[in-house]
């Protein structure tokens, strides 16, 4: 059976000459490419992490919570306190990650004879996970500098019609956040369902969407993950704010029990450590103003960014520059903006290496 | 917001009026209802899961491994010793739970304008992963006694020619198996994918269908779950067996990072305990050939079972039957087969519970 091939099978047309999703994973000395947090778990959290997954294992034998009640609860509350915006259970669900949250919604408001849309470059999955609900995606292009032209936008999503339109803020790979007002007027204008991908908020000086579900609730979803301020891309936790007859159209679609009992058990472990675990929010802002001028210094372009990341240019040739960072033993990522890299902000440690790193490569690979 | 209804929101069509799937869950004294091994864990395994989880912990700010290629290759050596075909991590894939691993399969070789069958009552999940993924559902009837005409269903599987065929050894919710020599014939009558379902396979006395895959593995995909045998319910593991290239292929419409560390690391701890764990399905099968006798002796017409679970009946009112097994404070499944119930094999004392409730429900509930 060895001997057949993926041209053998009869897969579906449009996955036919398609490579998998992902950026390389290699084992080198500095890693900048996934936007993680770079600092481990606290001692305090990994023994909390260890303790609720030993009392979970107890009961392995039998299903979880399929509704996961009590980490739903817990994340209101969060998100209360870290937005201002009173939320209850009824508000969130959670998922393996954002990306499992954002193939519900396409599956419930998207799929075929649908659209979705976004204004690229931003996250590379977004056309991904519509491709694979068999949502039609359109795409509007942000401005030169990657900001979204928010009156020529309203104009487009009326004159497209998206069923779901995916605003970010902050966006990746650009950094840029939108404002409440901004949000507001695009939401207005979008005729469906409206996604603002929250993924790093906590990153963000601006206040969160979320303060726009009082007035905007029949149409507005947020959108936020545990990967990346939290320091848990690891346990995939991801999940939304919305009206609660949104999550109720998300038990229509989501896979009974898709949440894990140990997911359940670590994810409220890390919430309960969230204080300590977002102190490093602020290191690692500082160590972006710290970053980009030395960037700057050296002749590169950066775009403003209210996250943990930085794209930066312009190249000559940016797979190239990638590769000779690579080279120096630093691993940032060539997102395919052409003339663009985007390097995650590390430890100080990290940062250090990297500027040092981006000193070689800029002598010879600035444009 | 909170205004705002189900109704008030873009859904899609199909999704409007269903409810969410899922077996009530009731706080009640013996769940006999979702074909769960009875069998807490023994506390090396729980032990063993929290160190797993522990470790992983300490690098939970960044991404697992998207390709989990440590669990699979030891999933590989598991279901190589289980079915006695040699496996190795190119042949496995896994997910969160065997509803994922369903829902790959339907994503790459099903979806719009393709179609699904199965031969009903089977899994339940079967036509709604099917509805989720945009996938047409056909459904051949199994004969009186709920096995399947293997001679009809060749000329029904070349005539109705489905992208994928679901076939299920044993077959839940009735309980039989399919030889492979039967399987063979479906799989060279069935033009598309076949997927033959092994959620309950270790309780099976019948050969795996790993056993066709080195002459039918341009076709044949056999799945499996750790969520029955294994007690691993919560855990939510699921896994497949196939040719190298239907892995490649899931690897298409997989989301990036979908199981976690904390998943991988438990999987393969109790994998490292099967044997002790398995070693409750001969406890299970003992159980099951002591309670059939007890059911039919009270008049109850019980479906041959290979599984752990048993179809009985036949009752006047199923629903009826259901709920007054409930106020005994037995829990079990009404499948929606009339004048059936299923009732899942649990320990001796609670299938003493069972039968004492079973006896009070005979007198008045029998048709």
């Amino acid at each position: 059976m060895n001997e057949v091939g993926l041209e053998d099978l009869p897969l579906r047309e449009s996955l036919r000459g398609r490579s998998p999703y992902g950026a390389p994973q290699l084992d080198v000395p500095v890693r900048l490419n996934t936007n993680e947090n770079p600092y481990p778990p606290p001692p305090e959290l990994v023994a909390d992490v260890a303790a609720g997954c030993e009392e979970a294992a107890r009961e392995l034998h039998r299903y979880p919570d399929r509704d996961a009640v009590a980490l739903r609860t817990e994340l209101a509350a969060y998100l209360t306190r870290q937005t201002g915006v009173p939320l209850g259970v009824e508000n969130l669900w959670a998922a393996n990650g954002s990306n499992e949250i954002l193939q519900q919604v396409l599956q419930a408001f998207g799929g075929p004879g649908r659209t979705a849309l976004g204004f690229v470059p931003s996250y590379s999955m977004h056309p991904i996970i519509s491709s694979g609900t068999q949502t039609d995606w359109l795409e509007i292009p942000r401005t030169a500098d990657f900001s979204v032209d928010v009156d020529a936008a309203q104009l487009l999503l009326k004159e497209r019609a998206p069923d779901v339109t995916f605003l970010t803020s902050p966006n990746n790979p650009t950094g840029q956040s939108l404002d409440p007002a901004d949000l507001a007027l695009l939401i207005d204008a979008a005729p469906g369902i409206v996604v603002v991908d929250e993924a790093y908020a906590e990153f963000s000086s601006h206040p969160s969407a979320t303060t726009l579900l009082a007035t905007h609730g029949h149409k507005l979803i947020v959108s936020r993950t545990m990967s990346k301020a939290f320091a848990f891309a690891g346990g995939r936790l991801g999940y939304l704010a919305a009206a609660p007859a949104v999550v109720e159209a998300l038990l229509l679609v989501r896979l009974p029990y898709h949440l894990s009992v140990l997911t359940q058990a670590a994810a409220r472990a890390a919430l309960r450590h969230a204080d300590a675990t977002l102190g490093s929010v602020a290191l690692l802002a500082a160590e972006r103003d710290r970053v980009v001028p030395a960037l700057e210094a050296m002749g590169h372009h950066c775009v403003t960014s209210d996250a943990n990341f930085v794209l930066y240019g312009r190249f000559a040739d940016a797979p190239r520059a990638w590769r000779a960072y690579l080279d120096h033993g630093v691993l940032i990522r060539d997102v395919g903006i052409p003339g663009y890299l985007r390097v995650t902000i590390g430890t100080p440690e990290e940062n250090d290496a990297f500027l040092a790193a981006a000193e070689n490569v800029a002598r010879t690979e600035l444009s």
